[in-house]
């Protein structure tokens, strides 16, 4: 366990460091934009919680009117129903027997569902919910254009469905419909043409279970990147946007289409500067082992002429600009993550400021890789 | 805190996916390679903890003659220090008072080291120290090339150790020499002239201390890709390695110069097929969330014509090869990461196995940013 970096009503500068902090106002506000945008469709919001792993954040969404959660792990799903959230859908495959057992034993006390994308699955999936005596929502995950899991669209997903729908005490509870691979793209028109593509293949596949005297109640799935095109085309009736309440450096990448709505980055990595070993030269406390890299370096904030400009597992190298305020001995540096997600990941405190000060340390469920 | 991911008996088969394995029989190789080649030239072994982050392997190191390890966080040292390690060479530069406090309480315990490379240090170190009334050992970290933290070679290190020297309950220890950037150079040609360079950089400053009147005992750096260098050069009497104990993808890439101790794969991230949607395509469950991409891709070993094509938070896309065997559901795949430290890092279990057998769970002191 990692110690508690911060005590309420610590200053920022008393904040420990390295530490993963967020700017409240910033949350609070991007929570409060989603719900408003998702609501007035009169769609529903699972928000995906694999970005915040933190059961405190995932009470606020729900208290926005978000019907649930979405987690990717079965681990994630124990540590929200432990808290106290009454519906988690695990957007993801889950074959092995004992994380199966889990799920089951969750679904005594909450609402569960998963995802299936194998005909092989389906009895695994339901001998679990039989041993438990409980009923586990399973939705057939549609390969819309990720490639990544999922089934292909049409009559292989009616034929799993009906797999589904035959096996006892699971129910076929809708498809999952997630274009993972549209979110970065940088240009409105790419993304809209990938969502659009991704409609069509729901439709088809909607339309195969209808055919085949199956209801599709259900087509869930959205992120961040493109959830406003998946509001506009109203074929999904539930939305998984994950990212919004945090942001990131790469989120920031893509350009909005005309209307859209804005996020702030709400996230943070606060280091501290511990070296300055040259004029142009800073070194921070915050290096690989504190952020994840996958799309790229961190970016500095607040601090103009400062640039992250190199890692090594526990450094950050910044450049500092020529003309720039030089770079004080333990001066506190705000970095936004190049991927939100992965960086939340290696933390198991979320420190939440309210301005400058430590208005609440909420445990992060960093645990839970299976 | 993660969940075990196995029992002491298991088979692989019933190791919990994605989990953090070592091959005990590669790593036990590792380290006599290593502790047999540094006695060999009667040299001091300093082991770098920072890539296993695990008290029961730093054990194991110290058993085969090393005089004690190295880390690179407070908090790794307390880790280290409480599991009954009696000296701990913190390679980092800390400033924050809070920091050095817990440092010097450590110093009642255990022979503490860390390094400076700033004059307004001295006197916060040397507090610390004081208010504790311990002493506390300090290397001056000298700039042999890698630019990142430490002082100018030459007289800037001499300068710097007479006010360690003259400072209360601080001991001028020696110099830290270590040139972090040679350490991936691929051919032993760039590696040989990165260390004869910091070789230079250490001889000016050990020559500007004696000047001033000032003993260096100890000059103390190297790593896995360049110890044998630092070894024959005679200039250094203690040596840092970490990587040796796991190795990675990304040190497999360096050419090894010839008559180089080789160190064998050991360290792997366990991962489980979930998802066989194509004939050439399978997923798992280790991705972002589950490695460190900074080095690029893990390497699927033990498993010809299946590379790890791409990667998610939670999902690693597998590329099965025309004519390789076909990937099974709930199959195990062993993944090489690209970068072992910051892989370490994300885990709160190691699993040792023995061949097939797990014989050990050790802890890793994971929680240690600060």
């Amino acid at each position: 366990m990692q110690r508690i970096p911060a005590t309420i009503g610590d200053t920022v500068a008393q904040v420990e460091t390295p530490a993963l902090v967020v700017d409240l106002d910033a949350l609070e506000a991007n929570l409060d934009t989603m719900a408003r945008a998702v609501a007035a469709r009169g769609l529903r919001l699972r928000p995906h919680a694999k970005s915040h792993k933190c059961p405190a954040l995932a009470a606020m969404q729900i208290l926005r009117g978000a019907v649930g959660i979405c987690c990717q792990k079965t681990d994630e799903a124990a540590a929200f129903v432990e808290a106290g959230i009454g519906d988690v859908l695990v957007t993801n495959e889950v074959i092995a027997p004992a994380k199966l057992a889990r799920l089951a034993a969750l679904a005594r006390r909450a609402r569960i569902g998963l995802l299936c994308d194998d005909r092989r699955a389906v009895h695994a999936l339901s001998e679990a919910a039989v041993a438990a005596q409980v009923t586990l929502d399973v939705y057939v995950e549609v390969d819309v254009g990720a490639h990544r899991c999922g089934v292909a669209p049409g009559a292989p997903v009616a034929a799993l469905a009906r797999a589904i729908a035959d096996a006892p005490n699971v129910v076929f509870a809708g498809l999952q419909c997630y274009e993972g691979s549209a979110q970065h793209l940088r240009s409105p028109e790419e993304r809209r043409a990938a969502i659009d593509a991704a409609a069509r293949a729901a439709i088809v596949s909607r339309d195969a279970c209808t055919t085949a005297g199956l209801r599709v109640d259900r087509i869930t799935g959205a992120g961040t990147g493109t959830f406003e095109l998946e509001m506009a085309n109203g074929l999904w009736n539930e939305l998984q946007p994950g990212s919004y309440v945090f942001m990131d450096a790469d989120y920031s990448r893509n350009t909005l289409m005309e209307g859209a709505h804005n996020f702030r980055q709400s996230l943070f990595v606060l280091a501290g500067v511990m070296s300055t070993p040259a004029a142009q030269r800073a070194i921070c406390d915050a290096g690989l082992k504190s952020m994840s890299f996958d799309s790229g370096l961190p970016v500095v904030a607040r601090r103009p002429g400062l640039v992250y400009e190199k890692a090594s597992d526990e450094h950050g190298v910044l450049h500092v600009e020529p003309g720039a305020v030089p770079a004080q001995l333990g001066e506190r540096v705000w970095l936004v993550p190049g991927h939100g997600d992965p960086t939340v990941n290696v933390y198991d405190w979320l420190v939440g400021l309210r301005g400058e000060r430590v208005e609440s340390v909420w445990p992060v469920a960093r645990g839970t890789l299976g």
